[in-house]
């Protein structure tokens, strides 16, 4: 059994396999009965709750309340922004009758036709076009600015070829909708969101990200600039990770959403959108785990210490619960989330082999030797490393090495990417480059056409204009004109 | 602008509109542009957030674990119990197709006709066929056992007739869903969670509620037996509140989940299910709000304590602020929510009735003279009382004053159900006493028949079978022939 859990496909043999085992083997998610919708088991959920919690604070921190609006948008409300409909892919489930019948051949159910919609209904692939329909009403006045709301919500986008939490057709994400008075405050709360996520991704998934502005194409379609944050994976290749919008006046007009400004005249709000999703697991998953399995940061860690006796009988048992109840006090004093398994239907081996597979930062196993000893053997998922320490003082240099563990693993995931990052100038080398994976820094001439060229040629495209590094110009590496600072290219998912 | 805020209908000339302006005025929800479904606007989602926290605490402390299961449903799934697909409601959004096009005429986008699915998806009214196909392959042995899910969700049902919050086509919920190796256990956990939200709902509600067992007609589709809470509104008329089903093993066959027991013989597991949903708000306004708009128990208000300052100028603003702000932080460091309304565009009438209309349990009002004074001016929601008090010592006070202030709510609610519960021997006199409203005690023979009877002629249902009180045989009021014990009767939302 121990074994069977950790039989792996390695990394270096097949990336993808080993990715789609790992979701399943650490009890992450699995797919549904229904086409391209997973399932998110307990132990999955549990990662993203955390998730959740801790950037509905960050959010609430910024002034952001949550709110909630309709799963289903009319078909007409999707056609108001005309970039909108033009870009947005059409792949939607789409809902055409309200009502079923007992099949009268008596085969279970039927669609009853005589119950079909006037209007058809759009499960949300997003929401912009529903809560801009609904801000015409809350806005009136400068002083009703600025609007800030988020929603914690499921939306729906029919894709064709799905990969659990990196592209499901359903999934959870929070998308922040904000109305404002002025162009310059939408932009600086663009900005700040983006911040946040960046923010969010180093400190609690360990996970380093460059901010950039994407190019005109992978521009979110209604958006006048669209900034986003950029990861890079194991196999080399870019996860966008979380974008913010700042949608100009487009909804605002689509919608007719105005207000009275301070100088008493009719003015179109100006607005930004910014979203996360359930893909953020897939990032999680893929920056920092190995052959064993899941590696999770201790910031995001439902388990963080696990706890593992080792006994003959149940008196055995009993003398090691004895030693560690008050232990796992103090681990909780501490704020550390702990688990004692003396579950006695799994033999200890196999216990290591799942906790290992599962990602749990700290891994303790007590004997009865160990209790002699005044022991317990330590064990940190991220090197592997096994040692014996003193039980006496413990509970404090865990919290240390939780600490330790968060910020090893974002070295690592700092230094692979530093690593990964590549200078190039000609698109010879360029070609050449890309089929190892990595970041490219490139000239490139701003313009669509030679980013098509590009991607038709090398499955390459631009991740971001960066915000920051070098803003040296230089020549296009395809055309030989101007370039006004290097871009990142890479594949991406 | 003041007045417009307070301008309501009476709950005595029309509870119903009452019931529809509060839930506007006090910015809780609105009607969308999508028949039958709402938006929650921050302030309602606000409290909403409060129970979801609350409860969410309050499952995981039995051992409940959060999932996440799909929105939408394979239509066969639907069929496979034969009474769950009998007896539930039809009315469902049903989606058909997975893509839009553009149309050809011009006139935005179209369903396009070649993206038909094979058989059509159900947006889920509620989730026991999709979560059962899916425990199936979860569940092997008894060492699996129990397996406690929870799950947060928006469910669809294409209500006719609907009410904001009480009914909507979508609302917000969480559905438990738990599979047990025997039916004991699964009783069990089926009680106790009917229990969890009795607790809930007088604790944090303040909403006295009668625990109770539904006869076979009000018993959920699929289920052996079905617990609920059952509260009584201001208007005489009882709301459902949570109910809790034991399910027996008609899922587990229907879905064939069976495990190994530990005698190593093959066995269909136990199931039940409970939830509650967004109808609690529904529930919670009307149990406490009065004719000057929302009451909320200090345990589930956003915010439980606003300061408005009343000042001339802005030097008076700041020599309130000062003294003010060392007070915010002490009340904070009691965990009491607190807002200092100090926006200058409002005038602080508006601001009283705007807190008194959103059911804020304390308001601070706090003058120059009050500075001189060294007092402030207090009321409470509850009972409008003003008085002027101290400044020194005012955050205890304020402690133990919003304890008093819950216990007060849910005391007045448990005075008015017991005065409007009622005893009744003879069909005369129920169908007097139903036209006035509240709980009747009667004797029913226990016949679906009677029960319907009873329904047509006075539109009052059987509400629950009450696990606690008075267990007296008697004679039904209508047949004359024996009853096991009086059951509760009310007319309902």
């Amino acid at each position: 059994m121990a074994k069977e859990l950790k039989n792996f496909t390695k990394r270096s043999d097949n990336y993808s396999q080993w990715y789609n085992e790992l979701v399943v083997k650490a009890d992450l998610a699995e797919q549904s009965a229904v086409r391209g919708c997973m399932v998110i088991k307990p132990y999955g959920y549990a990662i993203w709750e955390k998730m959740q919690q801790t950037l509905d604070k960050m959010f609430k921190e910024t002034g952001v309340q949550n709110a909630y609006f309709p799963l289903l948008i009319p078909k007409s409300f999707l056609c108001r922004e005309a970039e909108h409909v033009e870009g947005f892919a059409k792949e939607c489930a789409i809902v055409t009758h309200y009502r079923l019948k007992n099949d009268p051949d008596g085969n279970g159910v039927i669609v009853d036709p005589a119950a079909k919609l006037e209007e058809e209904l759009i499960v949300r692939p997003t929401s912009e076009t529903i809560i801009w329909g609904t801000y015409k009403n809350w806005i009136h006045s400068w002083r009703d600015l600025p609007l800030l709301c988020n929603q914690w919500a499921n939306v729906m986008r029919w894709e064709m070829r799905t990969r659990m939490f990196l592209r499901t057709s359903e999934f959870l994400w929070q998308e922040g909708h904000c109305a404002h008075a002025t162009a310059e405050e939408s932009e600086k709360r663009t900005v700040q969101m983006i911040n946040l996520y960046a923010d969010f991704a180093e400190k609690y998934m360990a996970m380093p990200v460059i901010q950039g502005v994407k190019s005109e194409t992978e521009r979110f379609a209604g958006a006048v600039n669209t900034y986003t944050i950029e990861a890079l994976m194991q196999d080399g290749k870019a996860l966008q990770s979380g974008t913010s919008h700042n949608l100009g006046q487009n909804f605002a007009k689509a919608f007719d959403v105005t207000f009275v400004n301070k100088e008493n005249k009719p003015e179109y709000v100006w607005a930004n959108s910014w979203g996360v999703s359930t893909r953020l697991m897939g990032a999680l998953i893929m920056t920092h785990s190995d052959d064993n399995g899941l590696v999770l940061p201790p910031h995001l860690a439902p388990i963080q210490v696990v706890i593992v006796p080792i006994y003959k009988d149940e008196a055995g048992r009993q003398a090691i619960t004895e030693k560690i109840l008050p232990f796992i006090d103090e681990l909780k004093q501490l704020g550390i989330s702990v688990k004692y398994d003396d579950a006695d239907n799994k033999r200890p081996g196999f216990k290591f082999a799942d906790y290992e597979v599962k990602g749990v930062p700290v891994r303790l196993a007590i004997g009865q030797r160990d209790l002699e000893n005044g022991t317990v053997e330590l064990m940190r998922r991220d090197t592997l490393e096994k040692e014996t320490v003193e039980f006496e003082g413990l509970a404090g240099k865990i919290r240390t090495l939780l600490e330790d563990i968060q910020d090893n693993l974002y070295k690592k995931a700092l230094a692979y990417r530093e690593k990964m990052t590549y200078t190039v100038d000609t698109y010879e080398e360029f070609k050449e480059q890309i089929e190892k994976g990595g970041f490219i820094l490139a000239h490139w001439d701003g313009t669509p056409e030679t980013e098509e060229k590009i991607k038709e040629e090398t499955k390459a495209t631009i991740r971001c204009i960066p915000l920051k590094g070098d803003t040296t110009p230089g020549k296009c590496m395809v055309t030989g004109k101007p370039s006004a600072r290097r871009v990142i290219f890479a594949r991406a998912y």
